[in-house]
């Protein structure tokens, strides 16, 4: 696909020229929202490297985490439903790193995009999702060497969750390079 | 823009194959939701035809009958707000079909999916605000010989209002083939 080729609606807004109506029908173009950036699936070294407890502990750190955050009415408030939940999301991450398929064995295709149209997600929501991911592998100690490919998966991939728009603007990207430092690499 | 070229999400399903993790990372190509259509804006002619009372005319009708839809609650509940509200996009129209340039001369350009991302627009509220015009259309009489250039505008036009998904399914087309019989064309 040819990014460039595509036209989005970023260069809207009120100071633009307005073209009057003419003698004749003015076709305005196509256009697209933005494009969903490529995502680059994880190898299996990392469950190689984590193992599925190590993975479990991490998505429910995570989890714990956003359940305190501003998002935290997408999670079940009961315990158990919620635990449950976790569970389901840890299975995806297990398989999807390179464990075995606990995850599509039980519920089919992730189909994350479709699993997610039930919860409003805006670009806020994900900068949410991804920023306590953040914090999750600092305080989980997420193996250093493999920090890069699992960052360079989840911050594409999270973008792919938003189907509530509040703005033209391209959803924020943090490449692997910005945050490095905060890891001391 | 080649819109075949171009990926969305709609070939994501729970019963795909999901390809599991191998050696090296995988990578996922860019994506798209989906491309919003062409938008062919109206001639001098409606305006010709109408003029600024009738087009203030429609547009209060539509507007009464979104107040009443399930919609409703998206547009002021107090009387002096809405009919300010109905003025305004009466003066967008006005100028969009032919007539003065009375909106942009207040507001600028129309940036309409801009001014319209501080309301959830689903797929739904959509269809509920084309469908409130078609019954508009029809009992305010609209001269039936710029039904097919007015109904070819909006309809398109709608879509780019849209600011929340909730399924895959690029936003249902309704070509006016398909309603002018409703009108007796």
């Amino acid at each position: 696909m040819n990014e460039e080729a595509i036209s989005t609606f970023r260069e809207c807004n009120v100071n633009a020229r307005f073209t009057p109506a003419g003698d004749e029908v003015r076709k305005v173009e196509p256009k697209v929202d933005f494009v969903y950036p490529a995502v680059p699936f994880p190898s299996k070294r990392i469950f190689g490297a984590m193992g599925e407890e190590r993975i479990q502990e991490m998505v429910y750190h995570h989890h714990a985490l956003l359940r305190k955050s501003a998002v935290g009415e997408m999670f079940p408030a009961d315990n158990a439903a919620f635990e449950a939940a976790v569970l389901k999301t840890a299975d995806f991450f297990i398989e999807a790193t390179g464990g075995p398929s606990v995850f599509t064995s039980q519920y089919g295709h992730p189909a994350l995009r479709e699993r997610h149209f039930r919860f409003l997600i805006d670009e806020r929501a994900r900068e949410i999702w991804l920023m306590m991911y953040k914090k999750t592998l600092k305080e989980i100690a997420f193996p250093k060497e493999h920090l890069r490919e699992f960052w360079s998966w989840i911050e594409p991939l999270s973008i792919r969750m938003i189907n509530r728009r509040t703005g033209f603007e391209m959803p924020k990207r943090y490449p692997f390079e910005t945050i490095a430092h905060e890891f001391g690499l």
